[in-house]
Order: structure tokens, then C-alpha cells, then sequence
């Protein structure tokens, strides 16, 4: 079956988990999502993206766009930012303050918000400008200038972003933090605003599934680099909920309280996929389930 | 022996104790503080005040001063500030983020400094203005017009602050702040910078020790309110050393990192007791020793 | 008002709080116990007991049991117990393996389960029968050779005893049980069960009161110790409620799950109190609202 | 290369980091094994295994025979062990107590101590003899009937067992254990003390790499069970250094403190490893290193 064919049957298979779950209420620009997207894309190496559903519109990329920042950051400067991050599992949810004070204020690993607050720090004393990075990199992998910031939920991020703004003080605390705190929580909060659809995204980390290889040959990681960042991303890219998806979808994933999933199949494509409801662990509940269903269809699993 | 000659006693007794412990660090100026300095002062119901050593040298009051940031809000609103601050002994650190979030950003007791935090922001919300409030009201317990802020220690707090910013904003994001974090935080510092003397201190908590009344029968605290605030000081007035400190000294105590303790004997009167040398958990350990001599020697203890 | 009358008042006052909160029906043999009951007597340093209610009958001791333990271990060892025990507030529930772990083995205090089984264990070694010796301690504090185990209550505590048989092999496993952990955890349960009336109980604690000294002017323990365990028992004494109880009692008190509680007003006399019905940290309602009134109405508070 | 040639490379390597770490010196009879020995093998879907050093030398599986258990109740049993036992990382020692307490003794997952523990129950309850049906499971699957326990490392392990019974009463207090706690204690400690060595190991994990069929064709798991059972061991089988195994080596593994790692190539064979120096995490220093550079050297990786 072809994948366009496949995404379609998957879609159909889904439905009655669409609409489920809860929106991210806690920042009120995504609590007005209509929950009733639904969008999937699947790209092969070679840069062919097809898709079904919403799959064109862009949706709010949240925690996804922390894999960029940290491939952006392990592309420029190398092994360097695991000194001040870790690489585990956490085991706690994303935003927990409770593990980072028993570890000194070095955060579990790059893709809960401690963490990824962290790569944000660095990437903007490497590049003077972390938002703006991020976004020029988002537009040159998926080929879309359109991709932009939110700014309503930029700044709806801001205001509810208190939780964020105790993590950044504490590490700074712990002498892990090199620049103002405010700056860097602007950055951050701007990053998460990114949007893009599926189509751009699954293009956007092709990457990752071609050994750090851009479709057209060029590099952007080395190829133990951009296994490496898959494997951070299988053991920790789904917030507390890790095992359950390696268990359920057996893909490196990087998910958002978007509603949205990056999942790579090294040496074969990449799956995108949006809806907006999220399961208790902040994944999205038809999202995860396409996944699942589409690695039984086809195989497509590490394991 | 009458009291003068007690204390002059005592100060030779613990002489060898005297510069032992370390300095508050990482507040730089403190740091800089003499650590052989002790001042030791108690004052009766009538108001009659003695001392040896440096007993009238002011000294930074640090978390001395959480004890009069809390009569005042007592004094003024009742029972209120229960709602958003426990009662009970924390068992942990006294900047410890842990249990602030496993108990929802509701701090454990007002002495930690999360739960006095809580404290300054309600006393901004009644008075507008919670570190002129605090400094008015020390002037009059202690019938010093001198008692002041130390800018250059606030400065010093601020710059050092981002634990404590890191305490407020999480406690935020709990909608345990009424007030703008940075407002408070900035209360918070100033009012940790006042100086007294132990003269000063000795004689501004003779209202603990006299059910609420002041020397000249004037009323600060209801009686019971007055029972209240030295329970609490005896259960958490000295950092996760609450139990230590009960068992040895046995009288209701506040203690600073300034090296100061503030202890009640009700019916009786107050001792107050400055040394920079502090123990592993931050109480002074001349003052410790002095105020366990003290009670052995006078059998003042509340058991 | 003499203390009958003020007994006999409290009685009627408390009366809407008796039979509230939840019996321990962890325990199936005191699940059974009529809620409806309620006793509470006063001793005075002479050995003078009044009494209101269910005074006479013998309830089930529970962890009230425990600062008798404690006790006896001082009386003969001294200060050793320390090495073994800590004396700080655990801020955690009574049974809670948490701190345990983070402190390797050291239970915070001698009254939460982890710190009597430590207890246990040593007045094990120092007697050969920790549960004999404790009979026989109370047998002649209370003045009645009727006090006894109720082989119903510990067999039950037994079958139901594996969080307990947690924390001891824990702490086994950081040498911290010096005897076989089966035998200490049998003499454990066999104590817990251990029987006394409201007047029993008053009596038996009078040396608390005493600084040491029985009725009769014989010692039990030194005037320090006496102090000491007060001062436990007001930090520690009423589970991770102990602030609580301190700003509204404001006694050294000890608790148990079977709805008795001992407190004790230094150089006055004893009260103690029972009534089924359980709060939600596991202290009697009615028991701590009788005490509350009776420290109310008579000024009885160490603050 | 030819895998002998590649494993003799490996072996020269490596040699540096052999004999570095330490023993598992908590069990005795562990702490007396030869810290110079490095045993490597590699078999491959037909059933061909190669090897260098010790590699037919028996050693103590400890913690790998926990991947095996796994399976064998997975095979009998489908999903209803999960109902028992989580699949996230931990993120905390594989013998911690403060998880399980947090999550009312349900272990994370079934390759600390805990989780393994409830599979041992369960293997207990499914075959009336846990411990030889995992013994029996291992002969057939390694061809080997010489695969035994040691007695002197059982004993050993029960003698030093405190903190697992801690878990196994403390799972008990919660209901999540059947059979008797001692009982079940006494089968975990004879798996753990099971013998193989890496030839034997390599080939009965065979049926991990081969989608849950054995080398002569028939079935030991369905497909979709062997791919989760690996993905488990990819996020939770080096104790908690699961994410640093998964960033060097990226393939699903499973250590134990005997020093011995068995990793699994799904769809290309399995690879064995044993040297007995440990790192902080428990796992063997010489082992993740030669996995480390086997992987690199040949691109298996599932990343």
C-alpha cells in the first residue's frame, strides 16, 4: 500500500480518538484550538511528503521545537552543552522543579523545560539571537519562509509562564544560566510559539532520519550526532510517557502540548502528525494512536 | 547571680565557641562580618534590659525579622494568611523547593522562606509599603528611631536572590502571589537588610514573652495570638534544626544567618544572642551554646 | 472551677466533635471499637487523677505506647540512642519510607514507626524483652497490674504489618537493626497493642511532668531527660500534625491511631484523652478539640 | 571484517578499561571474582556465535536474568502483567524505595528491582516454581544444560538481601504481591544467582533479534512482544544510565552487577559481554565500552 493510501486508512481508523483528550488550557491561545484537527505526514528520504487531514496547516509547535534548538546547538558547539544537561530519562514530569533541586540544578536532559531552557541559553550566547536562529533553521529545513512566531501565544506564554520562570531562576541559582534569566524566558517562550503544519515539520527533521543528511546531500549533523539526537529523543521526547511510547510506537519521537509529533524511522522518513487533544501525560491521544497504528502497519519500528 | 553577671558568665564559658562556624558566604556582605564578634542581651517583663560582649553593635537580622513581618500581618488581618501558608515544621531546607511542590506552592510555615515570602506579600497588600511597615514597627518595640535598612546588604541579597526569585515565581504560578513577584522580592531583600543591636531585638520581642502586651501594658498581639507565634518559633524557628534546638534550649527561638537568635521564655522574658559563626544549618553556634547554658543554668525552658 | 467540673464542661462542649473523623481500619481489630467513646482525665503532680466519660476504660495505646519506649531506652542508655535515632520533625507521614531513604537508614525521630522499630530494637537488647519491659514499666506508673497486651490487636497489627516489616528490613539493610528484624517487628506490634484506661495513662506519664520524678519523689529519669522527651513529643509527638497541635494545644502531647492522646504541662500535671474517631493525619478529633478547650479555658500551654 | 576479527580488535581496545571500576562488593561472593576478566560474543540470526577472552567462562547474570523472567511471563501471560508493573524509566537506583512510595507500589518497570520482583511473583504463581522455570527456559534457549545457579551467590544474596525485602514488603503492604513475601524473595535471589556464559547468553537472547522466533524457526514470543520487550530494555535496562547506554551504544540492553550486558540488534543478532569492574551506575566499565565501539565500528544501532 502506498503511504498516501496508508495515512488515509489510519486517519479513517483513528476518528473516534479525535477530539479526545484535553487542550493545553494552561496558555489560553491553545486552549481555543478546535479539537477536532487532525493532520499526518509521512516523508521519505529523498524530500516526498505526503498527507492527509489538516496536514497543511500550521499548528503550535511547543516542546517539538526543542529538538531543533538542541540539534542547532550540538550542530555549532559540539559535545560541550552535555556538561550542563544531562542525558536520562527524568521520570517526573516536564516542568517538575523536585529532580533538578536534587541534582544541583542540572537538568535531567535537554527536552524538559529546564533543560531546553538551558540549550536556549546557549544558543543564544552562540548566536546572539535564539528565537531568530531557531526560526531561520525551521525555514531552510522545510523550504517554508512562512514559518513565523505567534506572538499571541508568545505572550500568552509569558504571562503563564511563572512555572518556567522559577526553573530558569533556580538553575541560574545553581550558576546555570549565562544570561539574564528574563532574556533567555523570552526566548524561550518566543521558540515555543513557533508554528508550522505537518508537512513542514516532517520535512524540517529529515535530517534526523538520514544521518544528519539534508535530502540534497548537504550536512547539518554528523551522523553519530543525529543518532544521537534520536536517541535522546526515544528515551526522553515524550515527556513522563517515554517507555510507553518506545513500547507502543518504537520510533525516536519529540511530542508538544500543541498536539503535535515528530517521529523519525532512521534510514527510512519521518512521520508528523497534529491533534490537539492530549492524553494525562500531555501527548496528543490521536496522535500517538496514529503513530502506533502506523508502525504496525508498515514495520516501521526500531525494534 | 543576677542576670549581668549570668551573661558574663556565659560569655566566658562559650568563649571557645566563639568564631567557630562559618560565615553567611554567599551573601558577600556579610562575609565580611568580624567572626568573633558575640553580643548577648536579655530583658525582662518590665522592660529592664542588660548585656555583655557586643550587645549593642546592630547586626544584620536576616530571618530574625520573618518573626515581626508575621506579628504584623497577625496583628493586622487575623487568621487570613493560614489559608496561603502552613503551619507545620518543613523537615527540609529552608529554601528547599521539594515540598513546595509536592503541597501546590503552599509554603509549609512562614519561617521558611518561601512561606515568609507569602508573608511580605500580604503585608504589602495591607500596608502598601511592607518594609516600611516592618521597620516602623521595630523602631517602636525596640524605642529605637536608628534601626535601619543596610542598602549595601539588600543590594547584596538581590544580586544573590535567584533562589528566592525562583521560590516567589513558582509560588505564582500556584496564584500564591498577589502582588507582582519582583515587587515582593524586592520588599523581601530589604526587610532581610534591617540591622539591630541585641539590645534592640531583646526588648522589640518582649510582647512574645508578655502574652501579646508590651512593658508599658499597651497591646500588640491578642494573647493567644501571642501563644501562637511562639509555637510556631519553637517548631520551625530554626531552620530543619527545630528539634535539635528544642531539645537543647527548650524556649521558642528565631535564628538569622546573620549569626542573630531572637528566643521567648513567656512569663519571663527574652534573651537575644549574635554570633557569625554559623552550624551546618545555619544557626549561630556561639548563640546556640550560649542560649543552651543560659537555660541550664537558669532552668528557663517551656518543659 | 476545679478540674471535674472543667472536665465535665469540655466533655459537653466537645460533644458534636465525638464520633466524627474515621476509625484506624487499617488495623481490623480497632475498626471495630464503638466511635461513640470518649474519655479524658487529669493528674496533678500528687498523683491526684479526676476523670470524665469513658476515663476507666482501657483502650488500645498505639504509637502512644511509643514515648514510653523512649523513655525506658534513656533511662537506661542514656543519650546512645541518638546515634541511631535523629530528633527533628519528619514533615512526612508517620510510616513514610521517603526520608528514610535520603538519610540512609536514620529515622528523623524516635515517634515515627521507622524510629520506634529502632528503639524497639535497642530496648530489646538492653532487656531481652522489649514488650515485657514495657508492661511491666506501665504496670507500675499507672499503679495497675491489670495493664496488658490484647493478643487480638497485635496479631492483627502482625497480619497487616508489611509496611512496618518495609521500614525495618530498610533499615537492616543499612545496619541500623541490631537484632533478627522478625523478633523486633513481633516485639513492635506486641507493644502498639498494649491496653490502658484514661486514668492509667495520666498517671503513667505524671514523670513527664515531674521532671522525672514519680508521685513519691523516686526518679525515673534525670530532670534533662524529662525536659528532653517533652520537647520531643511537642515537636514530634502528634505525626506530621505536630505544628498543628503545638499552636493549638500548645503541650508536648503523643497520639495513636487508636484515638488516645498523652499530653503533659510541665510542673502541673497530665491530661489524657481518648476518642476514636480520627483526623486525617490519624490524632483524634474530639481528643485534640478536648485538649484545645481544656488549654483554653485553664491557661495550660508551654507558650 | 569478520566478527571474530572485529571482537579481537575490540578486545585490544578495550584492554585499558579492564580491571577499571569496582566489584559488586554488597554481595560478598560477587566481590571475589577476577576483575581482569573480559569475556565478548556475537551470534547471529542462524545461530552462529563467535567470541574472545572468557567468553565461555560461566558468570553470575545478576540482573540480566531479569530480561528472560520478563519474557517467560510475557509468553504465558500477554499484557496482564502491566497491570502490575509500569514501562517508564525511573529515573532513580534500580533498588530506590521513594518511587514506589510515590506511586503507591506499582514498580516503574520491570527491570529495577521492584518491577522484577512482581514478575517473579507472577512467574511464581504462573508455574508453582519460578526459579526453575527460568532455569529450564535458559538451558533450552542457550542449548546449554550445564546452565545452573550457584548456591554460595544465592545465600550470599538472601544473607544481604534487607533492602529487597524492603520493596517486597512494601509492595505487599500495598497488595501487589500474591504469593508470601519470604517465598518469593528466596526464587528472586536463586535467578539472580543463575550461570552463563556470554556464549550461552548470546544465544538465548537470540529470540529478541529475531522478532520472537528461535533460530530453528519456532516461537518463543510474538513479533510484537519481542519488539517491546526490547524496547523496554532500550529505555530501562541499564539502571538509570538508560539514556547514556542509549546515546553510546543505541541498542536495547540489559546489565547486571556480575558485570555481564546482553544487547540485542533486532534483525541482525545479539551481542554478549562480561567483565566483572563496574561503573557508578552498576553497569560494566569494559562491557559499555566495547558495545560502545562494536556499534561504532559496524553501524548496529537502531538509531
Amino acid at each position: 500500500m502506498d503511504h498516501l493510501a496508508l495515512l488515509e486508512r489510519i486517519m479513517s481508523e483513528v476518528g473516534p480518538e479525535i477530539g479526545r483528550g484535553r487542550l493545553a488550557d494552561y496558555i489560553p491561545a491553545l486552549a481555543q484550538v478546535d479539537p477536532r484537527k487532525f493532520g499526518f505526514a509521512v516523508a521519505d528520504l529523498d524530500g516526498r511528503v505526503v498527507g492527509v487531514g489538516d496536514w497543511e496547516e500550521p499548528f503550535s509547535l511547543q516542546s517539538v521545537a526543542k529538538v531543533f534548538g538542541l540539534a542547532l546547538v550540538v550542530a555549532r558547539d559540539g559535545e560541550r552543552i552535555w556538561e550542563r544537561v544531562g542525558r536520562e530519562p527524568s521520570g517526573n514530569p516536564f516542568n517538575s522543579l523536585v529532580q533538578l533541586e536534587h541534582e544541583h540544578g542540572i537538568p535531567r536532559n535537554p527536552f524538559i523545560n529546564a533543560g531546553a531552557l538551558v540549550v536556549t541559553d546557549r544558543l543564544l550566547t552562540l548566536t546572539g539571537d535564539a528565537r531568530g536562529a531557531l526560526r531561520t533553521f525551521l525555514r531552510e529545513e522545510s523550504g517554508n519562509d512562512e514559518v513565523d512566531f505567534d506572538a499571541v501565544v508568545a505572550s500568552s506564554e509569558a504571562e503563564h509562564g511563572a512555572r518556567n520562570a522559577a526553573l530558569a531562576y533556580f538553575m541560574a541559582s545553581h550558576d546555570n544560566m549565562d544570561n539574564p534569566v528574563q532574556t533567555v524566558l523570552e526566548h524561550y517562550f518566543w521558540q515555543s510559539s513557533l508554528t508550522m503544519s505537518c508537512r513542514d515539520l516532517a520535512l524540517a527533521g529529515l535530517f534526523l532520519a538520514c544521518h544528519g543528511l539534508r535530502a540534497d546531500g548537504s550536512r547539518v549533523l554528523s551522523s553519530s550526532d543525529a543518532k544521537r539526537i534520536n536517541a535522546i529523543m526515544l528515551t526522553c521526547g515524550t515527556y513522563d510517557a517515554a517507555g510507553e511510547f518506545a513500547y507502543r510506537v518504537g520510533l525516536p519521537g519529540k511530542s508538544g502540548v500543541g498536539g503535535g509529533i515528530l517521529a523519525v524511522m532512521p534510514g527510512r522518513g519521518t512521520l508528523s502528525v497534529w491533534s490537539p487533544g492530549l492524553d494525562s501525560r500531555g501527548n496528543s491521544v490521536a496522535g500517538v494512536a496514529a503513530l502506533d497504528r502506523f508502525s504496525t502497519l508498515t514495520g516501521w519500528s526500531v525494534f
